[in-house]
């Protein structure tokens, strides 16, 4: 049997071997891809995000029980951002895989992503692509919203948790309009510490002030304490109202097929870098060229121009 | 006069609007860089970066004190990430142009990055070589170390410093590996708290366990108070050593030039964007591809393997 047969019969190890293969973009992964894809699309794809130390693993491994106790199979990965200045999540990954062990309906993966920036949004879609196609009833992305890359992932959710805790507080007002624009439910977690009520308060308020009629989605912030199980079933809740209000005023496809659009010109511009600009070194001499706009004879610009003039032609 | 002229006599105003000229991409940017670059080469790129609440700002105000007593020009560009659960440097900058008038030898220039990721690295960069062509002796670029797009900037520098503090100091284990591969210097900012002394050790300790001999930089930990500007000098002299050592080994000139061919992909990416990418809705029906990709009649891989054919066929 081949790995994608064993895949198709529900092996989790072949899933990962799928996945491992997709990451490192073997040979012939793009039409890999294309298999998986006319297999996909009935996952519903959940993005958690949050600032560092709001407790998204812990939020993210309640709701796990919550899907477990209704049969619903999911597969999550969690997108570490690539900053020198955060990490230790890998650890906390292991602890979670003895929590949900393999042979259940829980699957997940880890990107580690330090240098791989240029491929993670493409290669984070992937793997969604790879575990809907799989059989998974829901995908969950986590990730600390930091950088662009990180944000452009969580956008290609349908439905956005922004999880916060009551010492965001402070925080709350100056990030406000960042925070509702990607958010499609706030959690603010650790809701049994002080001051809770305010930023759960504050966050109401500041959502009832925004325009909205009966065609808008009313962000519902709930309270919870993830570690405790407590209010996880109204947050699940929450979200699959959000599921079925977007299915129903036409948002749910209109925002699928934006990404399908992003996906195709994200294919392109990767084209375009492998069959190309990866081979420039096999044609022009850089060391040459480098050496001439260092020494100010050339500038990048005009070198630039004259290859894309090449290219062209060709 | 135009503005290129007043630019080139020094006046800042014109620097001002140069800049943002380039960063909103105008009609002929390109050129008007290509004239700068011939300009460029002679100001020395310093990035400093580190964690949130590490000091960053505090640190380069007391370098520029230092730099102003020195009589040099200073370009200073602040990056801030794209993240939305960060925010506020923006009005911290108002207050540093008061500390740091217009009419003296700073200028600051302050990226707003939300959305513009795309082209965040370039048109840092860009700036860069624009202050360098007016004529500042030395630009440094600050930013928080978060996001691949952060650390492509701060590696285009020539001298990188990491600013930790105390508090830091149980994350350093976990970090170190990832820390040494940027730093070419560590300031230890607010060190007059307790425990500074425990990680300027951890620190200096780990730096001798990397292999080195006379050829490698032996990267340097300073503990500064940069709010009472004690150390700064040693940082400052610090900055210049490594400088003098790449200089002096060839490493200067390798890593600028590497930029340089960085440079060159990066526009022909950036040609190919502009002048294949965005036309492509004009040619063909995206409403139409998405509907039957969401549909599973075809799949991203097909689609774009067709349009990529086309491309190459023109």
């Amino acid at each position: 049997m081949t790995v994608l047969e064993n895949f198709l019969n529900g092996d989790k190890r072949a899933l990962s071997k799928i996945i491992s293969y997709i990451e490192n973009r073997e040979d012939g992964y793009r039409e890999l891809l294309g298999k998986l894809y006319a297999k996909s699309g009935n996952a519903i794809r959940i993005g958690v995000t949050g600032p560092p130390g709001a407790g998204k693993s812990t939020l993210v491994n309640a709701l796990l029980h919550k899907f477990l106790k209704e049969n619903k199979k999911v597969g999550v990965i969690a997108v570490d951002p690539s900053s020198p200045f955060t990490g230790g999540a890998l650890l906390g990954d292991r602890v979670r895989m003895h929590e949900f062990p393999l042979d259940g309906n829980i699957f997940f993966r880890s990107m580690a992503t330090r240098g791989a920036s240029g491929g993670l949004t493409a290669a984070t879609n992937n793997i969604l692509v790879a575990m809907d196609a799989f059989g998974f009833d829901v995908t969950i992305v986590e990730t600390v919203g930091v950088g662009q890359v990180e944000l452009d992932i969580i956008d290609a959710c349908d439905t956005v948790v922004v999880t916060l805790v009551p010492e965001s507080g402070d925080a709350v007002q100056a990030m406000k309009a960042g925070l509702m624009e990607i958010a499609d439910v706030f959690a603010v977690n650790k809701a049994d510490r002080p001051n809770s009520d305010r930023i759960v308060t504050d966050l109401r308020m500041a959502l009832e002030f925004k325009a909205h009629d009966e065609h808008t989605w009313m962000i519902p912030v709930v309270p919870t304490v993830a570690i405790e199980q407590k209010n996880i079933d109204e947050l699940y809740d929450k979200i699959f109202e959000h599921i079925a209000f977007i299915k129903a005023n036409g948002n749910f496809e209109i925002h699928r097929r934006l990404q399908i659009e992003k996906k195709i010109i994200a294919i392109l511009k990767s084209r375009f870098e492998k069959e190309y600009l990866e081979k420039l070194a096999e044609k022009v001499d850089f060391h040459d060229i480098s050496e001439k706009v260092f020494l100010g004879k050339t500038n990048p610009y005009i070198v630039a121009s004259e290859l894309f003039a090449d290219f062209k032609k060709q």
